[in-house]
């Protein structure tokens, strides 16, 4: 049985990959009393008088709500709420697996980003972070800042920041191998999207160097029209020497190729264009931009792919479970761009430097230090400043 | 320890009274294959074809959005959404120790009806059925019914049907006790708000006779100004005698008299001018009406209350979990007056009639059987009328 085969089956077996257990047993008159009326009356008016106690009477504290509105589900784009359930169930699931973390799925049924600001901000005393999942950009990035401004918990838009928090731990480990100069990098990446947009921000922080964003028309260049706001805010701080054509002519002398894109878009050629030992991750699913086999016969000196069958995969279950396991042990209300950028660090650190090589730059997801690492470096970050 | 002592103890041990847990495992590579990327898009691909495949693919089918505004929190009043959560966690504790469904506790942070209305159809896609709990009246009114029109998914707000379909229930079978003709009683309801006009409607529709609402300014009647609109309907088909007076002026020859009130608003005396063999259901809570002891001191001949240390206990968790487990189970679009009256009949027929007396005319909620008979009845009305 194929993959398809196999998780129609089960998806049809499992009806729903959760279920709601209960951590007080109800079996009769007394218990009932407690969980229950009249005795759930004694939590509720704690609450009344301190609402911080909600952390410590209900499960907020660890609860996750994971949303989308069905738009950019995967790579299937958009498939309306009710078929995106899936994918927020399975997401839910990692976040049990991986952090221990109760999460709940929920879709809107609505493209507004108006009508998704105010019904996920509505509802969001109901939890103690929400996960924003499978948004299409560039309505996501409004809709994420709102909801960060108006919500008293975090709000963190996976798509956006998963991608490019791991990235980042892939290419510090990478640079180390590849004894590239931090701060002197030409990083080109390969679609101007949600993610692209994500990974550009966080690897100029992180001061890997200089970015040319690549979109479906070339390359991202100050000067010319965009309709979406971010690309047009991009263009005014990455390609400094002004590159205006296409991926492969971006490509030229470039240390760092990173694909959001689509299957197939880089040939060995423009690999072979590239500086000494480039670093290449190739994340389009289910066809990196180039097969990690042909990019290495080119050059590469170190490859990532999003897919489990090639080493160093780009797997947000690294980032996410340890963000949010983090950030809800401290309470914090948002998810700062320190707390982004320690969490790369962490997942870079989890394998120790003796054992870095061209195929390991990147922790299996199932590394029990992955959360940990992950978590306490977010925590550490929000203690500090709060 | 009293209640209040160990409730506090065991919710901050409990930290909410549900978890979410995993029914696909995921420890391995091929696992996450499965129940997330790339398995998953296979069951995507097919609800996007047939949103009916929710059912099938999803736990859609089985899961509860248990949804409040805490404006009318048990006897609590308006203590605000964050202080109604233990109280939602609760009632989702319920659906899965009696009925085995999942439910999820929500509450909303808007008092606006139109607000509320949008946001629970916004994600309504995401349940299989939505239970309204502790919504202020007369708002809950008009926010149950326009969603019911809205949602494809049965809407049910419990405080209203929850109370009116055990007590009719409950009256059904003190009828037979006492001997009492169906069609001619004279029912007395003290409290006019969202439970009493519930009531009312139900013991009209099933049946039982005249009704007089009494509220805290005294019986309801035609042509008097009222601000509630559904009291001002309920006046034009109710109290058929006219009768303009006080609670005590209503009970004068009364049948039956039931209690959504206050503590304390019957004495023995207007028991005692009641028709013979009163039947008297007093349910405000944590004192009733008046004292079970002191009713059937002034003759009545049965007695029922909201406690769990009296007999007959209204409880509502007799009635919700099996309409839901029904609902769920035929995939009712809504519950209809019919399956409301069928659960009510339900819950009357678990108790044998040899074995009926005055303290055994609702069954206790423990009772395996009266899940599986309101089920069954619910799922016949559906499936027999569509």
């Amino acid at each position: 049985m194929d993959t398809k085969e196999k998780a129609l089956k089960m998806h049809a077996l499992w009806k729903g990959k959760l279920s709601t257990e209960l951590k007080s047993p109800i079996t009769n008159k007394e218990e009932l009393s407690i969980a229950y009326t009249p005795g759930v009356a004694a939590p509720c008016l704690e609450i009344e008088k301190d609402e911080n106690l909600a952390y410590t009477y209900t499960g907020k504290g660890n609860t996750v709500a994971v949303i989308t509105d069905g738009t950019a589900v995967l790579g299937l784009g958009d498939i309306g709420p009710s078929a995106g359930m899936p994918v927020m169930e399975g997401k839910c699931a990692l976040f049990k697996a991986f952090a221990g973390i109760d999460a709940v799925p929920i879709c809107i049924d609505s493209k507004d980003p108006e009508t998704i600001i105010n019904t996920v901000y509505n509802i969001s005393k109901s939890f103690g972070g929400i996960n924003l999942e499978d948004i299409s950009a560039p309505r996501c990035f409004e809709i994420e800042q709102r909801l960060i401004e108006m919500c008293d918990i975090p709000v963190f838009h996976d798509d956006q920041h998963g991608t490019a928090i791991i990235t980042s731990a892939g290419l510090l480990n990478a640079v180390k191998l590849t004894g590239k100069t931090m701060g002197e990098l030409k990083i080109v990446i390969s679609g101007a999207g949600a993610a692209g947009i994500s990974i550009a921000k966080m690897v100029m922080r992180l001061g890997f160097g200089d970015v040319v964003l690549c979109g479906s028309k070339g390359t991202i260049y100050d000067g010319a029209p965009y309709n979406n706001p971010e690309q047009q805010k991009m263009a005014k701080v990455t390609n400094k020497e002004g590159i205006i054509g296409s991926l492969a002519d971006a490509l030229k002398g470039a240390d760092v190729l990173i694909g959001v894109s689509k299957p197939g878009v880089v040939t060995q050629e423009m690999i072979r264009s590239m500086a000494k030992d480039p670093i290449v991750f190739v994340m389009a699913n289910p066809v990196p931009e180039i097969m990690p086999d042909d990019a290495k016969a080119a050059g590469a000196a170190v490859v990532g792919t999003g897919r489990s069958d090639f080493p160093n995969q780009v797997n947000n279950v690294i980032a996410f479970p340890g963000i949010f396991r983090g950030a809800l042990d401290c309470r914090a209300k948002k998810i700062t761009e320190e707390m982004k950028e320690a969490a790369a660090r962490a997942i870079a650190s989890v394998i120790p430097e003796e054992e870095l090589s061209a195929d390991y730059v990147l922790p299996d997801p199932f590394n029990p230090k992955v959360v940990e690492y992950v978590a306490k470096a977010v925590m550490d970050v929000w203690n500090s400043e709060n």
